[in-house]
């Protein structure tokens, strides 16, 4: 006999479910139930059409309920909301729009209700001026907020992707936009040394930066609103965008008795499956392993959902597939920068008392004597062992590059030396004969194997400065042009002549721009029987912490 | 006591090696012999100096014999040749312009001498007007000609990497251009079907190309050159870039002892060690192990010299280190479009009898409704057991990254499955949800599992058409614009109901553009019992084909 199986949330895990549980089976009735009016839209190409970047609405439809119901036989039920989850007698309550309330029963069942954004209760947050965006209508609302009125200031509450995506996309279109983010830098998923970049690139561009403040409350002022910050601050703007961040959209399973996280999110074992026998959950709305540090985590991303609904749909039709864990590989455009990350950031590693060493290499997209070659930072994470847990990068181009292959690695628990080892594409206009990945490669083993000590800018205020000797081993043009105070500059390429002259008792600190020469220095100092530790990352690392 | 190194060849392998050695050992003498004028410059910069793409000289040239004085305590000594290893005494012998002939004595010798360009006896080779192209000497020699002479017609005679290189920059110069190679296509990393695309692309930007055909003989013709092929064709020119391939530069090794293969390359274990116990050898002028077949093969790329040198320092500082093998990951710019490729093509399993398994993706560099997206084809081989034997892609953008992604997963003995796991960088700008990596990890696991069969084109002539059904699912506009001959027209989205039409005794093969709606098609008529393949690439790859 056929399965009947019932989908809830037709975007991003509901429809691929969907799709490719029809492929692996012809028979089964497969209903899937959306309570907007779209299914398999682009989610997060929003902000890029409020932009205007993307023109057409109609590109933001990837599947139509027709087109699904042509393709993959499969029954779109919009205007559809499923409200209770009747697991004792396999049913599913709907509202609909156009047949009321009624029961559907299922065989098995896969909820992708996804997440909706955070709205706290704050005074005023009940404004017309302020916006959420999650889908389509939200969309059509903000756009045309911003296309008919006279918007010329918003204001974007909240420095994550979405936030950050808004501010770029609503200053592309000339507005004044300022950032407001309560935490001392945007970008969670990105450490402070990394996330900076991104301001800079921010405040640049002409975005106005507001960190560790929140807001307290809004007020509307005639065609204007009034936004007022917990330093006491006030903005007034046009609009307010409201991006701090999302809930499982699982309101309707509250009290169903299905096992939820303590933040709503559906708990689910690796093939998927909820705490009810043949009820599967997906994307935004679950708890997922992190494939790194192997904790319960909640990443509402895309590429996760997608992969999550194959593999429930897979588990229905009687294909054995496990989901073994999201590691956040994430991306990021603003501007004229790329900033991406996977796995662990150190914030997340401390937190978990999770032991980490840390290395930078700033380097450049591809060979410098090619035109068109720009900077290049990598920050990695690894573990005594070698194994990888984080990795973050900024650049201008070729960063969804480097930190794919360094998610690869991770996801194929390699260890930074394969890191080193890879043999990857190499022309001038791609790449440098050592890929800026090799060489974060080569760089973590030195450190792995003891061959040069670290320090990191952050651990500098701690040494005992009239005990150790800070050499800054750039040019003399460089140290003029700017230094670390209390540096003395003995470059590298001296470096041999003046041993005799440095004070062998006394441990060195050395730093150069990148952090190359001064692994040098370290290299030839530590061989003539100094004690010396070069900054990783070097100047420019320290630099981008604004010091 | 300190080791006394000689390194021969001052460029990618040998430079590399002796930073490398200085780093891990600064007591160690390092003397390093360079024939020419030059040390590490940057080889594959060359072309793009000639084509003024490059605009300044001196950025070719990475390191000076100052600078690795001045860093690395190295004894650099160029216009020195070494002429003769005396493996016995352990000396090298030295012809140097400035101090004669001269022997110099080692504990520890690496040979990098590379390789050099293929000029074979055919009559009339001796022109001044034929060039080929290898260090900065020739490229002075052929861009002063070219700056200085009425240098409007160029022949290049080779379709590998540096031929192509060369052709597209002389043609972005401005001048006519002929292709001529001998085999049936150019890039012999690639099989047919993706080299055509860059065929196409040099054809587009006006590069002549005459395929299936070699030179016979070369005349001088005053200011011009006659080139006869052996066709019988007869070309003029103004110059002559001959590309046709490298031979190690082991000529000084000729009867030395050290154990050379049957082109002159010099043989090594996993250590880099010659046969001479002390004598390492790197780069161009050795043999390498296929990382993916096991077999000895040579692949003449700067990433691999670059390691080999690294590897081949570490150990002769004690440091246990081993070279694993070659994949030869490569990468070609051609006018706008890019080819990339990682381990083995079809050409070279077939010659070694490795049964492997093919499937195409053709999809975007990113997400389609953000501006920008470009198409980007995708060729995965792999065997049985799922184990990624090479993958070819080409496109405008996204292909390095992509082909990065796979040779990453082969370094580290991933399968197809892995591929589909993969969690990427997904933001609209950058790539989809599904990356065409995922895809091509979940087309080749179906293929794998058996939940759709394949055919190619080139099967496509084997099958008996009297007792087949050919079915072009596409729809009825896309077959109207072209179509396989003997196709009949179902487009996939009607296919359901036309199942009782269709005879379920006849195989059926189906098709569409790319291959997706045929699996999709593969899929509802295999599960209504019907005998079905799907053609994997689908009618893009077929025309790839020229049919
Ligand atoms: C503006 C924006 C930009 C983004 N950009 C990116 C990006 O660049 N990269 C990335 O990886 N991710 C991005 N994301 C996140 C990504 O879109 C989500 O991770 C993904 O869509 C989650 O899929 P899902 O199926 O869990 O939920 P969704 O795709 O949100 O689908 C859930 C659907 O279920 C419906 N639904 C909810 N409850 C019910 C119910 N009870 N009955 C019926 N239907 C219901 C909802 O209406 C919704 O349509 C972005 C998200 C947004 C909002
Ligand atoms: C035009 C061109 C473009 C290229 N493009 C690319 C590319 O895009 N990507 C890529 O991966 N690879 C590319 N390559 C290949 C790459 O440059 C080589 O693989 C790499 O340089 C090999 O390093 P090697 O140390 O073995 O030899 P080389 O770098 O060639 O160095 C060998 C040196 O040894 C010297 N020498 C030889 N014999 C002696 C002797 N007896 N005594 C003293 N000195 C000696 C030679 O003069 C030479 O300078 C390109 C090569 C060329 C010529
Ligand atoms: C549109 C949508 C329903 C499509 O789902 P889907 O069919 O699973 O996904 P795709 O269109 O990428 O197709 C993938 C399938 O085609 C197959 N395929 C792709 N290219 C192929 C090729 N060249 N040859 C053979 N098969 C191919 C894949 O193997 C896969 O099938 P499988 O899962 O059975 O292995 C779903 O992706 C969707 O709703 N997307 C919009 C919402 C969203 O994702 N938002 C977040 C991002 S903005
Ligand atoms: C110039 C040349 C001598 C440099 O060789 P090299 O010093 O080995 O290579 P790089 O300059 O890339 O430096 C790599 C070293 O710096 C270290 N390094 C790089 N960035 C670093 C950072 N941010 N922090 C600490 N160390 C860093 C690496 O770990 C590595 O050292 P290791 O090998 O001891 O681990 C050599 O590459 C050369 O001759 N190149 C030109 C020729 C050529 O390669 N041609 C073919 C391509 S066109």
């Amino acid at each position: 006999m056929s399965k009947k199986v019932l989908v809830v949330g037709g975007v991003a895990g509901g429809a691929s479910a969907a799709a490719r549980l029809r492929r692996m089976d012809e028979t089964a009735e497969i209903i899937m139930f959306e309570r907007d009016e779209h299914i398999s839209f682009a989610n997060c190409g929003l902000p890029y059409y409020i932009g205007e970047n993307i023109k057409e609405r109609s590109k933001l439809l990837v599947q139509t309920p027709q087109g699904m119901q042509n393709r993959f036989k499969i029954d779109v039920r919009t205007h559809s909301e499923v409200t209770q989850v009747n697991s004792a007698r396999k049913t599913v309550t709907v509202k609909s729009k156009e047949k009321g309330i009624y029961e559907e029963s299922y065989d098995y069942l896969v909820l992708s209700p996804g997440a909706k954004a955070i709205k706290p209760p704050i005074p005023g947050i009940g404004s017309n001026k302020i916006f959420t965006l999650r889908n389509i209508p939200d969309t059509d609302t903000i756009k045309s907020f911003i296309d008919k009125q006279e918007v010329q200031r918003a204001v974007v509450i909240g420095g994550g992707f979405i936030g950050v995506e808004m501010a770029e996309n609503l200053r592309e279109r000339g507005l004044e936009v300022t950032l407001v983010e309560a935490a001392p830098h945007i970008l969670p998923p990105f450490d402070t040394d990394m996330a900076v970049v991104v301001e800079q690139e921010l405040e640049n561009h002409g975005v106005k930066l507001l960190l560790n403040d929140g807001v307290k409350s809004f007020a509307d002022q005639g065609d204007t609103i009034d936004i007022v910050l917990n330093s006491g601050m006030s903005l007034n703007a046009d609009t307010v965008i409201l991006a701090i961040g999302v809930t499982p959209d699982t309101g309707f399973l509250k009290d169903s008795g299905v096992k939820l996280g303590n933040k709503g999110h559906i708990l689910v074992n690796e093939r998927l499956e909820t705490s009810w026998p043949g009820v599967y959950a997906v994307g935004d709305a679950i708890e997922v392993i992190d494939f790194v540090t192997k904790q319960n985590v909640t990443i509402p991303l895309a590429g996760p959902a997608n992969k999550q609904g194959r593999i429930a749909a897979d588990n229905i039709a009687g294909l054995a597939s496990t989901y073994k864990g999201t590691q956040g590989t994430s991306i990021l455009k603003v501007f004229g920068l790329t900033a991406a990350s996977t796995g662990n950031n150190e914030r997340s590693l401390k937190k978990l008392n999770i032991p980490y060493k840390v290395i930078y290499v700033h380097s450049a997209s591809h060979a410098t004597y090619y035109p068109g070659a720009l900077p290049l930072s990598l920050k990695l994470i690894f573990n005594d062992a070698g194994y990888i847990l984080g990795a973050q990068g900024v650049g201008s181009t070729g960063v969804d590059k480097r930190i794919d292959v360094i998610a690869t690695v991770i996801r194929l628990n390699g260890k930074v030396a394969d890191l080193a080892e890879l043999e990857l594409c190499y022309a001038p206009p791609y790449s440098s004969a050592k890929d800026p990945v090799n060489l974060a490669g080569y760089v973590a083993e030195n450190v792995l194997a003891g061959r040069t000590e670290t320090f990191t800018y952050d651990e500098l205020a701690d040494y005992d400065k009239e005990n150790t000797l800070l050499v800054d081993v750039r040019t003399e043009l460089e140290f003029q042009n700017g230094h670390i105070e209390g540096a003395v500059n003995i470059p590298v390429d001296k470096l041999r002549e003046e041993l005799n002259n440095l004070d062998r008792d006394k441990p060195i600190l050395a730093y150069c721009q990148v952090g190359q020469r001064g692994y040098y220095a370290s290299r030839i100092l530590t061989q003539h029987g100094f004690n010396v530790k070069n900054m990783t990352g070097g100047y420019k690392s320290a630099n981008a912490q604004n010091f």
